[in-house]
């Protein structure tokens, strides 16, 4: 699959016109942040977590976002449900494994959810998903010259067992599927002083999953987005502030010349 | 009643010197949000919804403001008791129904609780308002073209039926009392790229409810104050980002000048 | 103890180089803003709080906040989960007893919470150390001219039970210990008008008890941190929405020109 700015700008087209319903089960951190980038973009955010309620809104959504990020027993019972319903209709699952490796609860009930139900797309960062592919112990041996060679070792098993496609978000962010690894190299620094970018990168893969069926490239078409919304709004502001709500003003503002002139993507699958 | 420019900026005078308690059971995604506009508006808000302590709470309120954004179990058991109390006392409640009619739990909730406790106003968006008064089935075969009339017609038969002040909310807002009609034709389309504004609009009709006992002008007063500061911030953004901050901002300065500029309403009640 | 700018400076210093994780256990109204802050100052936060894992985050947490702003049943069993441990492991715990006084729910919370696990740090405004302290009815037949005697002399009496630094915010800090009081006269009325920034004031207190283990000094850090950085920002905007932007973006760059600047620190301890 060859990604290009114009095949990103397509789907960003397509999630303007149709507005895809994206059904979100996150952290109450993001929650507001999330929404807001989902609106900006285009899409039109849920979030409902009651077990009452989940399945029929899963029901009649273009996509399905579940983050872990703030989770408790009641929420997880309902993340279950509603990727229960998700996987029985076809709708696809992004799962954010927000702390995976931090506590073993988060490791498990991330474990749980993708064996119940393969997500179309997992996104975290290194070390989230490699305690997901179970390799917390042996990355203790990995040339730290090289990080990420065992996150995306990590990623491979990962994609093996579930089908997922993996995006393991950094400095540069990969996405690993069964053909091969694409690297998206957008993005800029200050981003990581702003709370819930991570998890608004998931809940954006969620609304190019509603609209691409090729879930690589969704997961790789809203890393471009992501990274290039980031860069140009660190350009003109001051600090994290003024960052975030200019990403916002960005994502809705986004251009095909903006695509094109600024898409760092690279690697093949 | 005659709504004027002078009368809302009357009751914001009030608000501003009084600083009413606005008691908040919400949706998590739009807390800070509302708590952030009923502060610029110059109102005190608190979030409770431990069922421990939600009826002392509201015991001491100016307003009672139920959203069902993100209902579930407990929390909506905090509701019908928060509910009871301000009924009780006779603290204006103002209910959003956010949701209803996308799952049958939203409206069973909201119906449930106006029988339970029928609110002094009533703030949802059209399909919102039509799921409350049971009208989901008979709206299709309303002309399209003019999407409000059955709107309108189920505002009239919720508001026969509780007596509160419905508020029908879009690009132009109607609020329907049992003596007429009063139609708001301030906003700006960008306002529907934020999360939370409708909430927010909820949240500020609490806040005028707290201290203007015809619960029609707080409702109307609310959303004229939404449209006009909404504009007066879109006009001035690059986006929804900025959008929101400048409309906190906006909230805090807005002058009777800017209301008697820019006031657009009609109808009567 | 003498604080200068340049002690704040050496712990803001600390704080961006080692990155403290502070595990946050705080209300839904504010886990975006504190996140936030913490980020923008330099810290590493994480919200969690599921009784399954609070006692693992706290254990590799530098600190551990707990603000009872929108308490529940399930939510006071991870705080007290977590406060256990961080008592038993020497972590800094700083509580927020937000609301105290306002219901016997919270009060009670905010009290066992202190007997069961003594706090580093206290902060809280004036009535809700009152609250705290017992004081409440005693206050009524105070010189309402000086209002910060009564809950000066509330703040030693819990310094005395409990020893941890007692911090009350207004427009003037307090922060009291057994040696003495430490005044703070830094911030802007603005900040009032901006939800959840006692609550960052509190989070900001684990970040400097994370790095110091004088606690009086960490809370005094904070708040000069606070109120300094509050003052540049409302300097430069038009309300409530740009002071919240300006805020996160002077934390990012808060220099030790401006803490020299604008440090009004009095007071002995």
């Amino acid at each position: 699959m060859t990604m290009t700015a114009e095949s990103i700008c397509a789907d960003i087209a397509r999630i303007r016109e149709a507005a895809p319903l994206v059904h979100n089960i996150t952290n109450y951190v993001v929650m507001n942040t999330t929404a807001n980038a989902l609106l900006a973009l285009g899409a039109s955010p849920v979030m409902a977590h009651a077990e009452e309620e989940v399945e029929e809104m899963t029901g009649i959504a273009g996509a399905l976002v579940i983050n872990i990020g703030t989770l408790s027993r009641s929420w997880v019972a309902a993340m279950f449900k509603a990727a229960g319903r998700a996987r029985d209709l076809g709708i696809p699952l992004v799962l954010d494994p927000v702390g995976a490796g931090a506590t073993p609860y988060r490791t498990k009930t991330a474990r749980d959810l993708i064996a119940y139900a393969p997500p179309a797309i997992i996104r975290g960062n290194a070390s989230e998903i490699m305690a997901l592919a179970g390799q917390g112990a042996q990355t203790k041996g990995v040339d730290s010259a090289d990080p990420s060679a065992a996150a995306l070792e990590a990623a491979r098993r990962l994609n093996e067992e579930t089908k997922s496609a993996v995006c393991i978000s950094g400095e540069v962010d990969y996405i690993v599927d069964g053909e091969g690894v694409i690297r998206v190299e957008n993005g800029h620094p200050m981003m990581a002083r702003v709370t819930g970018l991570g998890c608004t990168a998931t809940a954006l893969c969620g609304a190019f999953a509603a609209v691409n069926s090729s879930f690589t490239a969704a997961a790789a078409g809203a890393m471009a987005v992501m990274g290039i919304a980031g860069e140009i709004a660190a350009e003109g502001s001051k600090g994290p502030g003024s960052l975030q709500v200019a990403f916002l003003d960005t994502l809705y503002r986004l251009s095909e010349e903006d695509m094109k002139e600024r898409l760092r993507i690279g690697g093949q699958s």
